[in-house]
C-alpha cells in the first residue's frame, strides 16, 4: 500500500509521504505565484513536483484542497514567537517578521495569491482564516506574558493586539499599495503597544 | 458622432454618455461580485447593461480598463469626510463608514473582488491604489484639522493616521476573517487616535 494513502497521523516525518507532500506543496506555491488560483491545475502541479498525477489527485482531490493543505503547512512551518521579556521588542519582532515575509520575492506574491484565492473559494477562505488563527494565537503569548508582568491593563485581548500589529502591513500589501519597510513595521508595533497600554484592547 | 467618443472632460453629467457609463459600471460591479475578475467579460457586461457591445469595447477596451474606471467611479461616488470638530468623532465616523461599506451585501464582495483582481493585473492594482489614495487624502483633512486645533503633535502624518483606522477593518475582511462590527470600528478609531496623540505617526 502506498504510504500516501495513510491517515495524516500515520505519516512518518522525513519519509516518502512527507517528501512527496513537500515537493507538491512547493510546486503548488510556485504555480500560485506564477499563475494565480484560477490557473492552478493538479496535473501541472504533479508535473512540476515530478510526482505521479494519480498520487496528487488521490491525496488532494481538488485545487482548493491543495491550497488548504499548503496553508496548513505554512502555519506549521512558520517561526515561533519571540520572547524577549519586553512587549515593545516582541511586537517589533512580530511586525518585522511580517514585513520580511510580505516583501519576500516568493512569500509576498504567495500571500497575495492565497488571499485572492480565498475570495473565489469558501474552503480556501476557511483554510486562510485557520492560518491566521494559528499565527495570531502563537504571537498572543507575547501579549499575555506582558500582561502577566503588569505591562498591560487586566483584560487586554491579546489576539486583538496581535491583529493590530499585522493589520497596517497587510493593508499596504493588499489595499493601498504603499511601501512596506522596517520603519512601517516599527510604527505598527509602536501603535499597537501604545493603544494596548491605554486600554483600547480591554474587552 | 457618438457622445461616447467624447473626452472625459466633455461628458455632460446626466447626459447619454453618463447614463451609459452608470449602467455599464453597475453591470461590471454585479458581474465582479458574482463571477470574480476572471469571469469578467465585456460582452456579458454589455448584455447586463443593455448597451451595445461595440460601445463597451470602444470605450473600455479591456476588462482591466473597465475595472479601473469602476474604481475611479467608486472614488468619485464616495461620501465626503465628516467634520465634527473632534478627532475622536471624525475617526469613529470614518471607521464606521468603512465597516458599513465592507459589510454591505454588494460593496463587501465588490471590494474583495477588486482586491483579488488587483493581484492578477497591474493596471487594476494601480487603479486600486489610486482609489485608496483619494479616500485617504479626503479623510486626512480630519487629522490636519485636529493638528490645527492643537489636538495632535506637530508633524503628524495625517494619511498614516487614516490608514491606521482602515487597516484593522480590511485585515478582517481580507485576511483573518474575524467579524466586522461597530465595536471593531470604534476600537480601530480609538487605537489610531491614542497612537496619534502619543506621537507614533510623527514623521
Amino acid at each position: 500500500m502506498d504510504a500516501v494513502d495513510g491517515e495524516p497521523g500515520t505519516v512518518r516525518p522525513g519519509g516518502r509521504t512527507a517528501r512527496v507532500r513537500e515537493s507538491v506543496l512547493r510546486a503548488a506555491g510556485d504555480a500560485l505565484v506564477e499563475q494565480g488560483f484560477d490557473g492552478l491545475d493538479l496535473a501541472d502541479v504533479a508535473r512540476r513536483a515530478e510526482v505521479g498525477k494519480t498520487t496528487v489527485y488521490r491525496r488532494w482531490s481538488t485545487t482548493a484542497g491543495l491550497v488548504a493543505d499548503l496553508l496548513t503547512d505554512m502555519a506549521e512551518q512558520s517561526e515561533p514567537r519571540s520572547d524577549t521579556g519586553s512587549l515593545d521588542e516582541d511586537l517589533r519582532a512580530n511586525a518585522r517578521l511580517v514585513v520580511r515575509t510580505l516583501t519576500d520575492a516568493r512569500q509576498g506574491p504567495l500571500f497575495a495569491a492565497v488571499v485572492a484565492a480565498a475570495n473565489c473559494d469558501r474552503r480556501t477562505a476557511e483554510a486562510l482564516h485557520r492560518f491566521y488563527a494559528v499565527r495570531i494565537e502563537e504571537w498572543a503569548g507575547c501579549v499575555d506574558a506582558a500582561a502577566g508582568r503588569g505591562e498591560l491593563p487586566p483584560g487586554t485581548d491579546a489576539r486583538e493586539v496581535i491583529r493590530a500589529v499585522s493589520a497596517p502591513l497587510y493593508y499596504r500589501l493588499l489595499a493601498s499599495g504603499d511601501p512596506l519597510d522596517e520603519t512601517v513595521a516599527d510604527r505598527a508595533a509602536a501603535a499597537a503597544a501604545v493603544a494596548a497600554r491605554a486600554g483600547v484592547y480591554v474587552s
